[in-house]
């Protein structure tokens, strides 16, 4: 407890015995978490959304105070919006604990049983995966949301924000101690680093292997570069999302800007946002014009090819960089490309393995671009925007993996967990 | 084509250009492997086995040269019995090669799908990792079992053999190319790093990030050292087994006569050999004495605790470091524990997260121990020695994984995939 968070590295105590017994504290709180009844995570999960609805004049003064600082420092517009707090969001991060108590339990969960020919029964059980290290940026609702789904798959957390978001971080995790005490589960099953200190993340990355399991980072490009380069343990990763839309020849035009129109300009900033448009040549004649005009009065910045170039004076040139831009704003690359094979083959010469969407009445073009885009998500006349735990049924999720290791797309309570095999015999031994 | 493939790196070729070569020949045969039909594959497998068979006595000849070349070096008896191989241990490679093309395909299958209700129906459905290395040491038939395993998977693999068998695995990777072409398959598929050259394990753990999608390491102590230290890859996992048999006092002592020296005896260099007995000490005055005379008449050497020594004049005294140790040997470390929660406890203390078993008529305490014990595999009146992805009915395995990450357990051809999300919509654009 110290009236500033920020200033707990000047209490003199070194960061990295900080870190450590935040490691030792997160081991202990791990098997009561792993075997705590379903109805006991909820309970925990129910009473810190209760909390943060009767502190949010504490929570918003808190948000306030980082907010100001923001200010101070001239942060980013689009990073002080992420930070930002109101009555509205609050509420939201409390409904997104009540969702995450909603779904069912992963953990205990058979996943397959079978009996070999000698009598020896094979069960796999889901278990959890231990301790997570989550390491974001700005969004406080983050600290609620990774807090929770590591809880409700049995997995104490240790959780580290942006330091520019520490008090409003800390005003939310008191909340979700507050929960877990409710519930008699321990402190310690979620903690938040208590310091604006950047040399934590050095600590969770390198220097803890025998207390944290795997982590997940959420952020952009400099943090998952620096995850990678110097995580000692597993990282379920998250690269950017270069997301791309082919209209095929064979699509209807309507469908097709409706799709292209959301899936770039519903939300530019998250990384389900489509970046580029592919346009089939076969129906460029008809489709490509209309296609740009919807964007342009959709207030996107377009930047084309030679022919998408020749369809509006609007149209800036769209340099090579540009098929491999995460823009994350109101600015789309377009290009013709010759049919689902040219598009299937840009895709993967310049996406991320995110997400990719098809837009076509041809069922063989749809199901060779769903089998052939090695992409997390591929989707067939479906907006690249419902790239989204939320919108895949798993409930809240982490983030959305592009790796294909251990756990691939929406990163839910079923991905933060792993899995055991019991064996039950009668005396079998092996020949 | 080089007459003496341990010469290769001799050619003046650096060994970083010749394993970029490989990772970019693997890389082109991906998306050939990724979509070969059930059947393709099969055919490749049985072409090879059929060609290991007809060139039996090429393949002896050539691991003739390599027992030579070890007894000249002096390798430990051990090394040169894992490396020797004879008609019968050749037509067992060929029997795994049959028995793997037998397995049901992984790829393509879909594990789960449902329909959202906007409409949206979403597939996971289960698709290659990548590229898969594979390191290993002397035993030349992982060459076939691993080569097997992931062209079944629909991986392309590149396999780097122990250096003293590298004629052995040349002699049987060109059956697996014979296979592969005979089938149509690119020959790049599954690739031998064709040099005896060490510093190629280093480009395989650190240079070729951009080629090789997941390491497999499948070896002793050091090598998996060295796998975890350098790689900058994801890595299948395999630490050493540190395995027990719990005898609990309502345990039948028949049954765990049986269990006990199977687990130990039956043979003591595999990871699942088990390496500690623990004794319930309110079973002790009737079963320790028994479970010593049992272990000590099947040739194994004893090591007690206090309890344990006063039932045999040959029992010699367990320090700490016996609790930890694998022996691999006929060697055990013996203790008397008071009741489950010890027996627990000291798994949790000493053990490897591998296999452990317990040997009791008490439902109840099995139950607990089976859900407590935090092991890959945990079984109940059966010996540790089923510890085996064959015993499980996985077919074939490339080992068995001690990490909670990605796969634990046996790493069968299942594990060696992951998935992706299609998505099939009429229109859907995100509110």
């Amino acid at each position: 407890m110290t009236a500033d968070p920020s200033q707990s590295s000047a209490t003199g105590r070194p960061i990295g015995d900080l870190m450590r017994a935040l490691g030792v504290a997160a081991r202990a709180a791990e098997p009561v978490l792993a075997f705590a009844p379903t109805e006991q995570k909820n309970r925990a999960l129910l009473a810190a959304a209760d909390a943060l609805i009767e502190r949010r004049g504490a929570i918003l003064e808190a948000n306030e105070r980082d907010c100001r600082e923001a200010d101070r420092h001239a942060l980013s517009a689009a990073l002080r919006d992420r930070l930002r707090l109101d009555q509205t969001r609050l509420e939201a991060v409390a409904e997104g604990l009540r969702a995450v108590a909603a779904l069912d339990d992963p953990i205990g969960t058979v996943l397959a049983a079978w009996r070999r020919p000698n009598g020896l029964l094979i069960e796999r059980r889901r278990v959890p995966l231990g301790v997570v290290g989550v390491i974001y940026e700005s969004r406080p609702n983050v600290t609620a949301d990774a807090g929770a789904l590591c809880l409700k798959s049995g997995n104490p957390s240790i959780l580290r924000g942006g330091s520019e978001s520490l008090h409003s971080n800390t005003a939310i995790h008191a909340c979700l101690v507050t929960g877990l005490e409710t519930a008699g589960l321990p402190a310690s099953g979620i903690q938040l680093v208590p310091t604006a200190d950047r040399t934590a993340v050095g600590h969770l990355l390198a220097d803890m292997v025998e207390f944290v399991d795997v982590i997940v980072p959420r952020g952009g490009k400099g943090l998952i570069a620096r995850v990678q380069n110097e995580a000692r343990v597993p990282v379920i990763g998250h690269l950017e999302g270069i997301c791309h839309v082919y209209v095929d020849a064979a699509a209807d035009l309507e469908m097709a800007k409706r799709i292209v129109v959301n899936s770039k300009m519903r939300r530019t900033g998250i990384c389900g946002a489509a970046e580029t448009l592919l346009v089939d040549r076969r129906g460029a004649a008809t489709m490509l014009g209309p296609l740009v005009a919807a964007l342009l009065e959709a207030g996107c910045e377009v930047r084309g090819d030679a022919e998408t170039l020749g369809v509006d004076p609007r149209v800036t040139f769209a340099s090579d960089a540009d098929w491999h831009a995460e823009y994350l704003d109101a600015i789309i690359a377009v290009r013709v490309v010759d049919g689902v094979d040219a598009a299937i083959a840009h895709i993967a010469r310049y996406g991320s393995q995110h997400t990719d969407s098809i837009v076509t009445g041809d069922p063989q073009a749809a199901e060779r671009f769903l089998a052939r885009v090695d992409s997390a998500i591929v989707l067939h006349n479906a907006s690249t925007q419902f790239a989204d735990g939320g919108e895949f049924g798993m409930g809240a999720e982490i983030g959305i993996s592009t790796d294909k290791f251990h756990a691939r797309g929406p990163v839910g309570v079923e991905q933060l967990t792993s899995y055991k095999y019991l064996v039950r015999g009668t005396g079998q031994v092996r020949r």
